[in-house]
């Protein structure tokens, strides 16, 4: 990672660690975005993956729509500048409050993941003599082929309404007078490398529509969900995702009107890479086989390595010695989980140098806690 | 688990998910740990398992001492009423700032992890012209036979000296003159059920003791750490952990002096049992092979299930039906991950029921996180 100079002294100034959030970078993955993406597809933004506020006035000025899945969300959307209109909610537990408080935020569209939750929102919508357009989330059985913990479209999986009830569900949405049906949702996982995943996604979606208009639905919009990876390994070489190829490949086989919007819940793809966890070294320890780096950001700060076993590309911006030994960086906390990297090539370290861990964009600050009672630290911005 | 009318009416007041600690329980533990302790033993609660201020009030009343991995944890407990001659601070990271507060709070000891910092803590206790005492942390190569996560007395693990470094470590203590070494460490993970680990952890202590005082050191005490797990699967059958067993084993095999202290740290073993996540049942979701609980509450306020694949006993206490139903206990959270149970027995359940998650007074409330921007509720005290 290249930092200039007059950053690094922002850095120095600063108390470790803390996310530095590279906002000329997400400018320009915005950029490409747009610049790809075909006519009637439109994104909405995954909150879950960053809500920094810095982060979101951004989106929302490209012009995004944002996808939540709490009120907490929908709240911190509108706060960030995005229009309530573009704002869908969606997560198999939506409760009570959170579906009055979308209500009467006068958000765009519910994605709903069963006919139990259909009923609450016609009954909250009932109440507050509103109409709640809704879109049915399908369970379309395609394996993403991810990590089990963020694979969402098996038919075992918590998500969406599984393809034979979808005939019921939609008799259901006919029978309630706050419910209008307009939409049909996927999401099939997170972190997909694999573009053939989202062609099957496609093919099935092409064909779930098809059912559903044929059951007398006027479909708005289906909306294909997130899940577009990045490049963890090689964050300098692959900046940016690869909208264009992803589109493309959906584009080819999409059978759907052109009247129809195509919606998109991007999260990671879009801020993972313009985020790093800036840390310093504490202290360097040599063990029987290994030698370890120990910094002051731990799992409290960013939990992807012990929750997922992920991969983040680290550096150490401190050293221009060749990277030429072998480290295993661990965090402060109290178990061998809090582990960034095992045997990973570093630039000879010593303490008090500065290391980021990169792509840590998504999922990072959004997922950090107090556990161990430690604060949380301001992000840089650059 | 029994819930009292009174108390079920306080539930219902409340804004759901939140803790419940059950304080007469938690008493009831500390009574029980005291009346078996023997003389020349102590305790030091390990804060890192609960930091509730009402939990830690009890605690120090107890008149234990208390085993700190941060100074976030050092301030809190001198906050509740431990005594600075009784806090320990342990970890591998600790940063300038934290030896700093910790030496100028007058705390009792350092549980030391490396060379590298012992010449820290020297530099810093010379700049305040003190000598602060350590403990050197001694990993003993010993299998928990515990979850990976949470293994820690492993040689390739972070944590501890290795043996071969120990004299090493000697004499860097005695070169140093704001150094001075008095106790040894160990710790070698958590949630240990098979008390032979402990007699093994024993046997090594008492042949580490001899060679340490061999060398010409006079120690203080020796701390075998915490470790001792608590019954998951039967909290009701077995509400305070096997501590007079606990204890008896490792005196039957403990060789080191009536005059040296043992000093244990336990977190989980007291505190676990007391805590309950409290959390409501949003809706029943039939899927085509499983039938769904989902709750409102989520791996956001406990991630054990998670990241250490934790089973909890989990009750339905709004129901008296007969527990005949197969159930997968899922949070809103939007990821396969965070599931409570899979396929467990419940009575009939339904929308608006309480359920009870239980044992998750240790390492449920500290490890919470806004993941979602979902809120943090206050505890329940009964």
């Amino acid at each position: 990672m290249f930092i200039k100079k007059e950053v690094f002294e922002k850095i120095k100034e600063k108390e470790t660690p803390f996310y530095i959030y590279d906002l000329n970078l997400l400018e320009r993955t915005i950029q490409n975005l747009k610049e790809v993406l075909p006519e009637n597809y439109k994104v909405h933004y995954a909150l879950k993956a960053n809500v920094d506020r810095q982060v979101l006035g951004l989106l929302s000025e490209a012009g995004f729509g944002a996808d939540c899945v709490s009120g907490g969300e929908i709240k911190r959307a509108i706060e960030t500048g995005f229009e309530k209109s573009n704002i869908v909610f969606a997560g198999v537990g939506k409760t009570d409050n959170e579906i009055k408080y979308a209500l009467e935020s006068g958000i765009a569209c519910f994605n709903v993941e069963s006919e139990e939750e259909l009923i609450v929102i016609n009954a909250i919508a009932e109440k507050n003599n509103i109409v709640a357009e809704v879109a049915i989330r399908v369970n379309p059985g395609i394996d993403a082929h991810t990590h089990a913990h963020i694979t969402t479209g098996l038919v075992d999986n918590k998500f969406g309404i599984p393809e034979p009830h979808i005939e019921s569900f939609i008799k259901s949405t006919k029978a309630l007078k706050n419910i209008r049906l307009v939409g049909i949702h996927f999401h099939i996982g997170s972190q997909i490398l694999d573009l053939e995943v989202f062609t099957g996604l496609a093919e099935k979606a092409s064909s779930i529509y098809k059912k559903v208009t044929e059951l007398g639905v006027t479909i708005k919009h289906v909306n294909l969900g997130g899940g577009l990876g990045v490049d963890y390994e090689n964050p300098d070489q692959n900046p940016i995702a690869c909208f264009a190829e992803y589109f493309d490949k959906i584009k080819s086989v999409l059978e759907i009107p052109r009247a129809v919007e195509i919606h998109f819940e991007l999260g990671r793809s879009l801020v993972a890479q313009s985020g790093s966890l800036l840390t310093k070294v504490l202290y360097i320890k040599k063990s029987v086989n290994k030698e370890f780096v120990i910094v002051d950001a731990g799992m409290t700060e960013l939990i992807r390595p012990a929750l997922y076993g992920s991969v983040h590309k680290i550096e150490n911006i401190s050293s221009s010695l060749a990277e030429n030994t072998i480290y295993t960086v661990v965090g402060p906390i109290c178990e061998s989980s809090d582990t960034f990297a095992h045997d990973t090539k570093l630039s000879i370290t010593k303490r008090g140098d500065y290391i980021v861990i990169r792509s840590a964009g998504a999922y990072g600050e959004v997922m950090s806690s107090n556990y161990n009672l430690r604060p949380k630290n301001d992000p840089l911005y650059i």
